[in-house]
């Protein structure tokens, strides 16, 4: 089958609980692109290739993490999933929760959301709560509800959104048949980087094929995990990491650690340059997911050495999820005529 | 290798040029999803699945065509690609464009623009021009260029953009052994069920693997070929469908008569309805991508007999390509208490 999904590729070696159901959308599966001018630019002499997670069916990685927590919430006879979110989680939550028949409820905080980042969320039929609260508070009441109501929590605290993402890592491995040299990775709530690293850990204790040094990324404005303490008011333009207290901060310290890696920090513009270089390989991110190549091009700038290595950068959203960050240029404007056109290609 | 790309995968059978160079993104081989829920709405009693187009790498099915068109320019040594478009033609040609290497110039109408449309062709990097002048006139204008200098047309005149989206065809036919019984398409310029007609044909040639009966599917406001006649103002909410006087009409319905199909016009309300209907399946598209379920149901309605059969509906582009199309509802607002998530939980 072309895609089978990552439930019926994986569900032995994830040794998902029997009653989870077979559920897919076609996730996973995602291309390994080679970028060899990439490589020329930051010097030449290694292996690079772009996991482009963007291509799951919702757009973001989240997809992996969220099949297996619905497929597990319907085994159990659950009718309802909810989450707190404001992005990429509700999208993938609405888009399974819809697959497998069930109802789905996103809490947002009614502050500061990008109404048309709920679109993906309302198109596939979810219900939206606004809270006059934080994005925190709106969290703290899904639980209590996930507690007390006959409701499944999907939010990542959910065991089961880390254990299908850490098909991704498998992916990896089946694919260049050993694990990377170096895995660059952005680093929001910390829960993907900790997937990732269990998943690599897994594979290496079957199939001795390796783990990775993890480079995580972290945006300047939003990197608690490089200074060491929570951030009261992340700031940047990378959304998707725009998170002051990681859930899986501590996880995702001691994973890195264990690789002999690394979490760094890149700037805004370091991240939208990336965004700009990927792009001009054929690969449209949304800017969270440049972070892996700003931190990597910040590194080997700085004296990391990669030669001879292979390295793979996780991108872990689609560019089309946040399309008003791309400034428009000012197009050139001719008239209606061939010499018009002929002028301006001569430019 | 994940997804190798449709010219590593389909290279030989398509008889592709040998100077065509190896190109990819990752196209292609996405999922044809069962949808049975969906089958028992119609009456029940048949197979119907989902070939979901929107998870190619640009958010379309623009992506199968063009990267043959591009990796055959480039094996000639262009450097430059051009077309005129407003959608996803544009940025699928940038993309590509980028990954060959190569530069590409979009032609646009100054008029009737949606500025947002274009972030996707911009990000890649893609020269945009726009002309005081009709899509008519840009088109017009990149053909001369592309007969004068040595600059590439991958408009869909040009025939490797056919040859490659014939793959879609061959992924349905390989994945279900062979061809279903009714193959369900949106129909704008005609490129697309030109190309599928002939994959199908092809593939029955070298493999007896039958061919479909065709169902193409216009949107009523811009319905050339079920009026018979060109549609001066097409008027449509499927804007990737809103073309009054399709470039490869008459191929198509040859190919229509050819596979005792037809082709029937859909309301934009139903398009609309069937769009939300396939969103609540897990599977957002564009508008114009629920043109084919739009024509299926009205058809099954009107006493088309599917009994026993095999259906595939093709769904071409990504609902993240059109956001602006979801109504978002009004939200539930609620103060940031538990009891106040539980009264709203019990409405």
């Amino acid at each position: 089958m072309s895609r089978p999904g990552i439930i019926a590729a994986y569900r032995s070696t994830l040794t998902l609980p029997a009653h989870a159901i077979e559920l897919s959308l076609g996730e996973g599966n995602t291309p390994l692109i080679p970028v060899p001018r990439l490589v020329e630019e930051l010097g030449g002499g290694f292996d690079l290739f772009i996991k482009y997670e963007g291509l799951n069916p919702t757009g973001s990685f989240k997809d992996r993490g969220m099949v297996v927590a619905v497929a597990e919430a319907a085994g159990r006879g659950m009718q309802t999933v909810i989450c707190a979110s404001t992005g990429n989680t509700a999208a993938s939550a609405a888009a399974y929760a819809a697959r497998a028949g069930m109802k789905a409820i996103i809490v947002i905080p009614a502050e500061n959301v990008a109404r048309g980042k709920l679109a993906g969320a309302a198109a596939y039929g979810a219900r939206i709560i606004e809270v006059n609260g934080s994005f925190d508070d709106a969290l703290t009441m899904v639980r209590e509800a996930a507690k007390k109501h006959p409701v499944a929590l999907v939010n990542s605290v959910n065991p089961f959104r880390i254990m299908g993402q850490k098909t991704a890592a498998f992916e990896i491995i089946d694919e260049l048949g050993s694990a990377p040299d170096w895995l660059c990775i952005p680093v929001g709530n910390a829960g993907n980087i900790t997937a990732y690293a269990l998943g690599f850990k897994e594979y290496d204790v079957k199939k001795k094929s390796g783990r990775p040094h993890l480079l995580g990324v972290q945006a300047a404005g939003a990197a608690p995990l490089v200074r060491g303490a929570p951030v009261e008011h992340p700031e940047t333009i990378a959304s998707a990491i725009r998170i002051g207290n990681p859930a899986r901060g501590a996880e995702a310290l001691v994973a890195v650690k264990e690789s002999d890696g690394m979490i760094v920090a890149a700037a805004d513009k370091e991240i939208l340059e990336a965004q700009t270089r990927l792009a001009h390989e054929g690969i449209w991110v949304e800017p969270a997911s440049a972070a892996g190549l700003a931190g990597l091009k910040k590194q080997i700038a700085g004296g990391l050495e990669v030669e001879g290595k292979r390295v793979v950068i996780v991108c872990t959203g689609h560019g089309l999820k946040d399309p008003d960050i791309i400034t428009l240029p000012e197009p050139t404007r001719i008239e209606a005529t061939f010499s018009a056109l002929e002028r301006a290609l001569a430019e």
